[in-house]
């Protein structure tokens, strides 16, 4: 089993390498080659009798996807992109890399010849408002960003070349990722990790927008093993539609305070400090509340089934199963 | 009012061009400069006092579309494209023209920074199979074609671009368009067409499907009447979703056969054979049946109401208001 991952030094990305060397297998085969490719020099893990390939660089550069397929691998994680907010300020970057990259290497793919699985990670970012309650899953996707529209082109990029024999893909619709590790960043959607990660550190968070707001999210564990059941899912059984919005857990903020109040106390709780952000509140208005997900559940996708869950399972891979003070 | 149009040389091209040059003008202002553009040379119209310029080229070749924005049309209507046989046979033609020559003419317009009203025709082979009895318009394109996907890349950039204020587009998804004049062609929809102005012209006309098959029309007339319409809308009204599924006619092949035979006499009607064709029938089962098109009948996008109108159509702009024999 030889396995290409584009984006490998992403946090997506590092924990599906950390979940390949603890697991060893993939799709009920060893892993025998891991070619990792980022436009930053990825870590390398500790994968003994493993042949790691490290490759740095612009997948849409001219030539630069055919060293990557040179091993003919068996399964294509392609996780590479920029961040939704540098897509809306950078045009052309975005443009060039989320998508000319991406039909680069599925074009490289394409005349390589070999039809191997490959994974996408999309984004729930390829809808926008106004929603229905419920998101269903043949709801059109009408992105209101560019980042959005970049991952909506990819999915019929995939869909087609799917459908034409060019490889075996499967698109997957990623919630919002929560709780997200490390430091704050500057990303919107920033807040609804931090007010759960800054709190179970002992610090204080700034929540900008009213408890009310209602948002899909599952855990970066949950991440991960979406990315690996996308790999060995049986392509038949999926069908001609290839891109799956991923089940995940729809809950308010106020839902995810109380659920932290549950899981770690008030005290805890009591770190977050309301700071009303019009800026912020004007994105967060647009973007999707609930989705149905029905498909990717009866296909075997599994996320958690409650906030208290997704705040336990960073407690338990960040934290060391522990909590601050 | 200055009108740049690509596909000149088209169907739908040829008949838009004779309206304007029938009206004399567009949005209230009379037409000073026609630019006309196709892979073959367009037909000059005969316009007294309009600046008329022939383009002919690959609008993906490096270059090829500053030329055509040099005159800063006001309104451009964007219709150059391959049809689907066409795209399914030849992948690389397909993408290079239905995808990378719009991108080219979005990105001259982009950069030319004008931003003109741009028009653009889309498909109803944006959808595909399974569909609900009536497709709503907030269906997902989920295209089992590489033109359809072709398409529905094309309305995702031109919704990104027009959101982000480079041109005001508005895609129109054109149904079935019936009665094609001309000569029979092997499009899988020929028929559709066929056998109506085959036996309208004295000729017999073979049925490849089930008189049950359902489908969407609207006369070349409508089209023609659609893009006006899209040329003149006002975007605010249209709001942030660009890409409008035009209205038409659902009938099925009997009650074609059966407006047929009240337009023209049944003697007409008798032309059409029944020669099931299993190959045309396997692609037209995959089609979409009847579309709800509530968004632009709204928007004031009018097709006929009856199969007898396509018909009656057909008689007045290709027959000059006669029947054969």
């Amino acid at each position: 089993m030889r396995v290409l991952i584009t984006g490998a030094a992403g946090m997506v990305g590092r924990k599906l390498i950390a979940r390949l060397a603890k697991d060893g297998q993939l799709r009920g085969r060893k892993i025998s080659a891991l070619e990792l490719h980022d436009i930053v020099a990825p870590e390398a893990p500790a994968m003994p009798g493993v042949d790691v390939s490290l490759h740095t660089g612009d997948l849409a550069a001219p030539g630069a996807t055919a060293s990557l397929l040179a091993a003919r691998p068996d399964v294509i994680f392609h996780l590479a992109g920029i961040v939704s907010g540098e897509a809306e300020a950078n045009f052309d970057l975005g443009y060039r890399v989320n998508l000319d990259g991406t039909r680069a290497l599925f074009d490289a793919v394409r005349l390589a010849g070999f039809a191997p699985r490959l994974v996408f990670t999309s984004s729930i970012a390829v809808f926008g408002a106004p929603f229905p309650d419920v998101i269903p899953d043949d709801f059109h996707p009408t992105p209101l960003t560019s980042y959005g529209t970049q991952k909506q082109m990819s999915e019929a990029l995939l869909a087609d070349y799917t459908r034409r024999g060019f490889f075996d893909g499967i698109g997957i619709r990623l919630p919002t990722i929560c709780v997200r590790p490390g430091k704050p960043n500057k990303a919107a959607s920033g807040f609804f990790s931090g007010i759960i990660r800054e709190p179970l550190a002992g610090q204080e968070a700034i929540l900008p927008v009213p408890r009310s707001v209602l948002h899909t999210h599952a855990s970066p564990r949950s991440a991960v093993n979406f990315l690996i059941h996308a790999a060995e899912i049986d392509g038949a059984v999926v069908g001609p539609r290839r891109n799956l919005t991923m089940p995940g857990v729809a809950v308010t903020v106020g839902e995810q305070i109380e659920a932290l109040e549950r899981v770690a106390g008030s005290n805890v709780a009591k770190l977050i400090r309301e700071q009303p952000d019009d800026t912020i509140w004007a994105i967060v208005k647009g973007w999707p509340t609930r989705f149905e997900a029905k498909r990717s559940r009866e296909l075997g996708f599994a996320a958690e089934t409650s906030f208290d869950e997704i705040i336990r399972a960073h407690i338990e891979d960040e934290l060391d199963n522990k909590l601050a003070g």
